[in-house]
């Protein structure tokens, strides 16, 4: 994740994305300038200008990237057939996988606080996601397949909780992305503890 | 965790690094400036000036609170005796507890990378915290009462990230800190799905 300088190429508007949101994940977005973007793409901040409008402007493409990400999970098969409880599974592992995958983009949506409108805009389709995913929790409920002691609401975000928590301290290394969502499944439906 | 205008009374260095953790907890510690925490205090930036030496001192007394409350439970007699199991479960609920207790110094203490000298010190604890209670996984594992299929350090992280979660949604409301303490241990502990 860290933004080094990158050799020259031609860059369109999803590589610059790329090295744009490696800096927002690195420095934070208000931190983070377009200067700072264009030292990490080894090109002027002019050269920018010409294939975007601004620093918000790759922010929301980056944003989008992240959120479509996470909704096409719910359109996959295994997220729409099958128990309940199979399904959230399916979805827990794959948005594990995705947050890996799309390191930098899930860094930067789990930070915003809504501060503009791309901002807020992300904020409601994440919330949107949740409640989603909420739903899918009291059905398995009602299915007798997750314990009805748990408040739905709050087990959707502990579990995203866990889940979103990778993009403080993932580094690529030993642990293989397969290792970590298969431990955050593991952990959410059985726990630590031997059955 | 909003930063009103407080009431005036006279201010002590306590009082100030409350109004202060609030202020960088809700802007960010590197968003902040004094004029924010003057303003939240209701006070000039010199007469805060006369407590404390500026924003990194400020800093460094909550990121020493949010430590201090982090260390002093492993120190109770709970997280000291008994089985590694019961010490686990204790100090995962107590950490759950802790971070709702200090919600402003708890968010401030998740969200620092090591800037500065304090956040790097403050980093450096953390760690060490974090490494005690990952030997007490693997003694826990030892004594077969956590599932040997887990990386212990990977639990740990993922257990922590869980209950850090709540820094990012949690709003005094509807649901208690010991009710959210219960599921992160329950979760952490037991899983969703019933046994």
């Amino acid at each position: 994740m860290s933004a080094q300088v990158e050799p020259r190429k031609p860059y369109d508007i999803d590589s610059l994305t790329d090295v744009a949101l490696r800096v927002f994940a690195e420095r934070g977005y208000d931190g983070a300038s377009m200067d700072d973007v264009a030292r990490a793409a080894g090109i002027t901040k002019a050269s920018i200008y010409h294939h975007v409008s601004g620093k918000e402007a790759l922010l929301e493409r980056g944003l989008g990237r992240a959120l479509d990400a996470l909704f096409a999970i719910l359109d996959e098969p295994a997220a729409r057939e099958g128990r309940a409880i199979e399904r959230l599974r399916h979805i827990v592992e794959r948005v594990a996988e995705v947050t890996l995958r799309l390191l930098p983009e899930l860094t930067v949506l789990f930070r915003i606080h809504g501060a503009s409108k791309s901002e807020r805009e992300a904020v409601e389709r994440r919330r949107s996601f949740d409640r989603y995913v909420t739903e899918i929790i009291v059905q398995a409920q009602r299915e007798g397949d997750v314990r009805r002691d748990l408040d739905a609401r709050l087990a959707a975000r502990l579990i995203f909780g866990m889940s979103n928590s990778v993009v403080e301290w993932y580094r690529a290394g030993s642990l293989t992305r397969e290792a970590i969502a298969h431990a955050v499944v593991s952990l959410a439906f059985e726990g630590m503890t031997p059955r």
